[in-house]
């Protein structure tokens, strides 16, 4: 039997059976009638104050569903989200990204409609340059195929895609065919081979190390590496944009490695291996500690979804998925080694009046994580210090390579849709805060009582570019954050300047379960975390020239 | 004498040399050498809270300036102003993006570098599809000639351009050549035959008609138009997007055309015109009053910078502004023709304990206006309510064409740094304003004691688009915005339901001279200016397919 269908929801059916439930967005002209249709879909739509908003929180999303939807108008609505699906594209999220547009009868000639720019094409062409496929669905004897094409690309890449549907093909209709999932599969021999060369490389090696990267999990293979690190006895470092890719408290576990910007004993294990497997961790320069990582070739196999690198040998046709699901055997056995595991946090006790400092805060934050915590941070001193939380059941969500500021508190929405068990607890800094912090209004919107808690690191400006070259331009100007419930009519805040500030803060805000808590924490200008300060005496030079 | 200079001072010397006097942005560290140098120099640099937020003020300072300049960081920073420079790019306003980047000696391979996505060429790709020259400064010898043709076209075209300033060419030395505007001709025998063409239809017709487009502003012949009108007899229009061309008392003015979506006397006289001369308008659909604009091609001139069409000839090679100046002797003389004027504002006479509606407001600020006065509008409701004020004096700012929300507010504050006599007047939406409206952080950041009054026209939602579709996606959560002082520390807020709330907000706000004011206006769901009905029920039609 043949079944019928339109083009509008096709795209829901297909998303919800390729694992969405939720589509964030801002709704505009182009694009009202379909976001009519998808509300009155199984799809949840959850509207956001601003598209940038949208974008961040459908990032965030797709990194903990394994695949996430964002939802605008055309031109003032997509060029909106160009620097989230970005983001999205350098880290591996996979969003998709379907835009409202004119509808094909008003595009016969280069008409100038009211949010267009440049010609008809130029949308597309600006998503092809951060996309793995695109497509305007203008014909419905193709769009299936478009759709399913567009579709695919995203999940395989786990990266984001481009779908333009316009506004008068949203109920063109045709006939459904089966839908086929390219199987995407290794070359047999390839695999063996490059399998045996790991085998050997290993087997020869004195003192392994898997660097877990953030791959293992867009891949969904993350829950195989506890026990492929048990039954190898090789032990494993993150990456800073992998951070939580293994619960912390994993006795093969050795902490996050950054090169001369990390910790000094994860640096040693793992610049002193004879053998590095890096798993799916793409090596920027920020994962590489700016450059410092002191990791050989030589010694080093390289597997991403994009490449399989074997010391100086490449080999393709290697599916990433299936290269992990076929490791196991060629790690073989190995006693466990003694390593250096990450430091449980110390219990926490006030020093009443002893003024909040970094180093004090984080303590007192980590040791508050649960096993109903999530965390989710924002960049500058937030996220530097925070990548030494010890995150045993938690997860930490945070945009490491990338570094674009604003995606904390709109991404905290994506968290709290995908995972509505977990409680984020949110740690940004001012400036990034005052970018998209008043998407806290989103979260009231749903009419969810939902509950995060925002950490603010309120030193007055850009801390993190302060060490580098500083002047007026990193002032930003003081907000009174713990007002801001009485701006939005709903949550609670609460200003901490000291140690004694702090317990009271979180226990208000760990007993405040119906709204968002604000915690607008006083930090001294100049006091940075030890990882910052590493890190901006690095960037310094460089911004020097 | 030759003289050297550095690819980043002879930029800073040249946006001097042009009128630029101001420079929106963002610091971040690819661009932080330069920001500073920036700051060091003669131009001021106004720092905003997100970069979204510069590139609409960088847009709304050109537009009255002449040009303008945004100054962010690569990815995070650049890609964030998509939008904006989409907007100036649609609407026509002159915004130099600058970007800072990495350094030419980072960019050997393609290395995975913070802030980057895609290729080293991406971001030069994403930007020529929205500006009309583009640039990436990474050789000295080049950089002069780059940096000349890219502002020159800025000006030429009165369109956005980009600049990209690898971190390692900010210092770059070369020999200054004596810089050569490229001098922009017509060709004579097509500008003398056109004129002549010109001459022949205004002299055969009974009613010719004027209507006065955007571009006489940016090309800065505005100021002719009065003694063009009043020598020649010929009464003119203005469009949504050029509005405040000429001062609205002018006795040969006749108001907004716009279609059916207008007002029906200036229709009635502009399509009755046997001979309509549409100068310097682009003609989108938004102008044309979606669609229904009657103009028929054999009785219209229509020249813009792009074109000039005589009914349905074509003539290539004219300048637009040479066009304009010449134009006075085609147009003759006659005598001056009856015409409807727009109605100058009545009394305001609040009834004191009436709920406040959209007409009774508009009338009321209306009344509030003075030569010291300048209108910016966002989008939304606040736009359409706004075309109907009679603007005497003051000028009158919005993005009518490309329709972005979330203009205004940041938008103010470039009209502000360009125009510091005149108090901005921000009319918005609820759902703009949430958008972009805590960019009033960024005007307290200046120091300047600046106090413009925004109004914020408060449905709780999207009430441009309730009238076409409707649905909780409308809904936006309420924001108690008269609170927004108690967050940022200063301004003055009042809340608005009566006429009588009114009188005592507006009251209020012109006495406070030392910080921004904002006045939260209770409309009632469904109150909407007639111009908006008109258009919903046309766009609404569209949007159902």
């Amino acid at each position: 039997v043949s079944e019928t269908t339109t083009i509008g929801q096709y795209l829901i059916d297909r998303l919800l059976a390729l694992g969405a439930r939720h589509v964030f967005g801002v709704p505009g002209d182009f694009v009202l009638a379909y976001y009519k249709h998808l509300t009155d879909s199984e799809l949840r739509v959850v509207n956001m104050a601003d598209e940038q908003g949208a974008g961040f929180a459908a990032d965030a999303y797709a990194r903990v569903n394994g695949i996430g939807a964002v939802c605008i108008t055309y031109g003032v609505g997509s060029l909106k989200v160009i620097n989230t699906t970005a983001q999205a594209h350098a880290e591996k999220s996979p969003v998709v990204v379907i835009c409202g547009g004119p509808g094909v009868r008003e595009r016969t000639r280069e008409r100038k409609l009211h949010h267009k720019v440049g010609t008809f094409d130029s949308q597309l062409k600006i998503f092809k340059e951060i996309t793995v496929a695109s497509a305007i669905l203008d014909d419905a004897e193709t769009a299936q195929a478009e759709i399913d094409r567009v579709l695919f690309a995203c999940l395989r890449e786990r990266l984001p895609v481009y779908l333009e549907l316009p506004r008068d093909m949203v109920n063109a209709t045709f006939t459904v065919r089966p839908v086929h999932a390219p199987k995407e599969t290794s070359d047999p021999e390839t695999l063996r081979e490059a399998l045996e060369e790991i085998a050997r490389m290993v087997a020869g090696a004195k003192k392994p190390v898997i660097l877990a990267g953030e791959e293992l999990h867009r891949f969904e293979v993350h829950d195989l590496l506890p026990g492929l690190l048990e039954r190898s006895g090789i032990p494993c470092a993150s990456t800073t944009l992998s951070k939580s890719v293994i619960d912390e408290a994993h006795p093969l576990y050795l902490g996050v490695y950054e090169g001369a910007l990390g910790n000094d004993a994860v640096r040693h294990y793992v610049e002193t291996s004879d053998c590095v497997l890096v798993l799916g961790a793409n090596l920027s320069d920020v994962t590489l500690g700016i450059d410092t990582a002191q990791l050989e070739t030589a010694r080093m196999v390289h597997a991403t979804s994009d490449h399989l690198n074997v010391r100086r040998a490449r080999y393709e046709r290697i599916v990433f998925k299936e290269l992990i699901l076929a490791l196991e055997p060629a790690l073989g056995t190995r006693p466990r080694p003694t390593i250096p595991n990450p430091h449980r946090p110390e219990p926490w006790i006030a020093n009443a009046d002893a003024q909040i400092t970094v180093a004090r805060l984080f303590q007192c934050l980590n040791w508050h994580l649960t096993p109903d915590t999530v965390v989710i941070t924002d960049v500058g001193d937030c996220f530097f210090a925070a990548t030494d939380l010890f995150v045993e059941h938690s997860g930490f969500v945070a945009c490491a390579y990338y570094l674009s500021l604003g995606f904390s508190v709109p991404g905290s929405l994506g968290l709290m849709m995908a995972r509505p068990h977990l409680r984020p607890l949110v740690i940004t800094g001012d400036g990034a805060f005052q970018m998209t912090g008043m998407e806290l209004t989103s979260i009231l919107r749903t009419g969810d009582r939902l509950a995060p808690i925002v950490v603010i690191l309120d030193n007055e400006g850009y801390g993190t570019e302060r060490p580098m070259i500083d002047g007026e331009f990193n002032d930003i100007h003081p907000w009174r954050y713990a007002e801001i419930p009485a701006v939005l009519g709903a949550g609670k805040g609460w200003v901490v300047r000291t140690e004694a500030d702090l317990d009271r803060a979180l226990a208000g805000a760990e007993a405040n379960l119906d709204s968002y808590s604000i915690i607008d924490v006083k930090i001294a200008r100049g006091d940075i975390s030890a990882g910052l300060e590493r890190l901006t005496s690095h960037l310094g030079k460089r911004a020097r020239g």
